[in-house]
């Protein structure tokens, strides 16, 4: 007599490292990925008994991984990520969804064409790729991209209570790591977007609203940039901000004999805070798109 | 003409980490908590036009954590979670949902009853509790439990293609570090349960669950963990973890003249490999009951 | 014509993970450590010109960490690693010195003797030995090791000067991450120590001496944690400590119409803080030895 | 009777997160630091009796870090920590000497001149002044710059003994997060050295030096960028290298019939392994000159 059952589940190799370099000659080229599986389907009997008849192993997931980087080269993030996901469900009849991560990290060249890099260290880019026989899901994003407004930032006119005691401010300091993640209308018909183009675009639009918003709140500011980059993106429907208030605090020299006034010319000193921050969540919809990323999924 | 429109969106103060002593005579007793706060509710106008006049400031919602923990003590992290939910939804029209993140640090004592106390290390508490006005949600859990097997888990009889090549095997080390989260039936009618006997129960079944399972696979073990967590609480109708397979790979000692033998009696070395890891990702369910936590949702 | 010349150097593979298990019939024993290699001896021509002809490489110093594993067992983090150090040295003539780290983590026993394990999570223990083909030089110590007395602290009669804005304290609470390392007597002569012993109680007398002192400042309580273990231990002629002081801050609850006196006993209520924190370091040394650990060398 | 005694010992506020912004009209410039205090001197009675009368609080010595960030403003990492280091060790008879530690996190503008930048997140800039009452001692350095050559990198005719089993290679990947800290000749009579210049000077030449050495071991390419920073910068007499050799590993695909020759034009494909890696450490000299940061010295 049962008492329990299988829920959802999932299972792969998570974060297989992977470094592909092409040689142009003298002059090479390279993609820098970690890359994480998540395979599902007939999963019953290996949770149920051990049976691990139908359990593609995920040292075999981390081995297609990287023969798929030989054999097929990663034109881009999401499209490697999209082979491996199509590989995995046409190939293992009991896999009936896979659902590929990456991480991407950038690299400079050094003095002009050839072969030295250096880690350009900023954002972190994203891409997600699920596929269930049918239809693709791309999502694509960034994290860590740090920001800051030195002024034009105010916060006043909040709602208050028997615990409130901040004070209003009319110019502050607005810092944030920009967590995006955006939805690509793409679902496997037509011509797929141009994802490297597209991300390089997303992410200076952000970075242009974040300085163009003369910000009454991290909301608004928030809110301005997931419109840019819709606006300006017609394969994106749907994006996502995670955003911390990076805390900036004007240090209190008054027992010094001192001022710290924010528009100082000779120049405010802030204390950077570390916990706790506030944190602001939402996603920015094209006007008539569904959400179809709820807010407290997993952002990759 | 609006070209985007707002989404699902939170907001409040994370990672409030307040420390509560409570003093008994000379015996003092702690209680140590990380406490997060995402509110939500009528909070179109801050992000389309900056206007705050709905926003409680994430530095309100930050006191309200400090003084609450004065007010009415800390009896749980699940109770006071609880309260703050509450708190936020009642007494703001505007906020329609709370949901209070809890982080929690055990402390041993040091030498007895005193003032004195080592943090265990071990794993971190987890709780979470959302109310809507109506009903509450409350998870828990805890992260960062590890644990290992050093026999008695084989690996075989999976899966092929043509990019396999792992060996099957009839003995080796199963590892992971423990991160689960489970939902209680309670919704806010009749007796609230006992929060921290649960946890404890919880946390010891999973132990002994892990411990007594003869283990075909990960997910098997698994199954058995959540089962065993189900049946010994009628509190609890569903849990979900997440595994990492924490690869310990017998080093090859053939090219130094050596066994290497997972059975040998004097020893098998391994080697702990960081990344990639294998991860495993069930919920399970009591029998009737259904799925509420997507699998991808944050866990915590 | 030389430029530059070749200073201090050393090389040799970080961070071996390994893993290693015993087993007395059914009852299993493990050791889990990650281990560090340092060599150094006559190195310049690789430096110069590359010549790699004295280069042991730090793969086959790698391997014999896992073939010493194997063939000599893990008595313990010191005796191991004096192996190691000593095997470098007397089987490599260009190798003048090698030096060992290892940090070893913890397993508490699921449910009695077997082979189930979960691991402590409580502090990392350190070993370090130093060989230079006479005389053993051997450090050990432990780390992360987190305390705090919620009274019987206080902080007052300080010095003071146009920046001081700090009130005096009467009852504070005192936390911190121990982090010490203590030099043994024995360079190679006589019987060694045993290692094992000396560290549980070393790491208890820390915790009693932390616990029973009534503190006037940090830097008193840690004399008396090192003072102890020396007393205790005559074996050690040197301990050093580096002690953050982890803030805990009354909350202010007069804007609330709240107390909040740090001996309430209904409990006070703190805000743990992150940065900055004090930082308190020291050596303590058994009257009539000399420091041969200078204050600023890497603590392993 | 006395067991004990003190040796050498510090003490200070570490961590004070100081961001300070000039504002030249619409142009702001922003200076972003992490500054930590140690201070030593007459310290016995502290650590005896807990009398704190010498002590000027940790609390004291981060007031002052942000007090002088206004009244003195922020020059350069190395000339603000020089300034601090001398008010301690004058203003206070019982410090004799005091070490300032900064770390300085870059910023980049976002569309030319303005108020709106983006953290660079590529290397952390380093300073460390020491001043005694009549000399400074500078160091200055950077930490986290991953650098990567795709080819030019060879490792063979290397020592071997039986525990070897690394194939020497013609062709692989080198890479490694360049550590380094050199010393400043200066120690406070005449001009001092154009501290930003210098820094990113030697930041310059060490890339350059990464990327133009055809390198027989991560040694031989070490020491050419040192090399070059000194031939390059008469201030620095000294310069000190910690690097990873972060591994890059071909993946074997000869199981799933591939070829995965590094010199391969279509590209090769590696796994980048996190643990154990090489790492390799030393000082390389001006001619002539004493090392005077011994090599296990913490590096900041």
């Amino acid at each position: 007599m049962p008492t329990t059952r299988l829920g959802q589940n999932q299972y792969g190799k998570a974060e297989c490292r992977v470094v592909k370099i092409v040689r142009d000659g003298a002059t090479h080229h390279i993609k820098d990925l970690n890359v994480s599986v998540a395979l599902s389907g007939e999963m019953e009997e290996v949770h149920y008994s051990g049976s691990n008849a139908n359990v593609l192993p995920t040292d075999t997931t981390k081995n297609t991984v990287y023969a798929f980087a030989k054999e097929h080269g990663i034109a881009s993030a999401e499209e490697f990520a999209a082979l491996l996901a199509r590989h995995f469900v046409s190939s293992q009849e009991q896999i009936h969804r896979a659902r590929i991560r990456v991480e991407e990290y950038g690299w400079d060249r050094i003095g002009g064409p050839g072969h030295s890099f250096v880690r350009t260290g900023q954002e972190t880019r994203l891409a997600q790729v699920a596929y269930d026989g049918e239809r693709y899901e791309v999502l694509a994003g960034l994290k860590d991209l740090t920001v800051l407004n030195s002024t034009d930032s105010e916060f006043w006119g909040f709602a208050k209570d028997k615990y409130t005691t901040l004070a209003e401010t009319h110019d502050r300091i607005l810092a944030t790591d920009v967590s995006a993640r955006w939805r690509y209308g793409w679902t496997g018909s037509g011509d797929a977007p141009d994802w490297d183009a597209t991300y390089a675009r997303a992410k200076g639009d952000m970075l242009q609203a974040f300085a163009e918003t003369y910000s009454l709140s991290l909301q608004q500011t928030m809110f301005r940039m997931g419109t840019r980059v819709i606006e300006q993106g017609p394969e994106i429907d749907e994006i996502r901000f995670s955003l911390p208030n990076n805390h900036h605090f004007l240090v209190d020299m008054e027992p010094f004999g001192l001022g710290n006034e924010a528009d100082a010319p000779d120049g405010p000193v802030y204390f950077a805070a570390d916990r706790p921050y506030g944190l602001i969540e939402a996603t920015i919809l094209r006007d008539g798109a569904q959400q179809l990323i709820p807010l407290d999924v997993t952002l990759l």
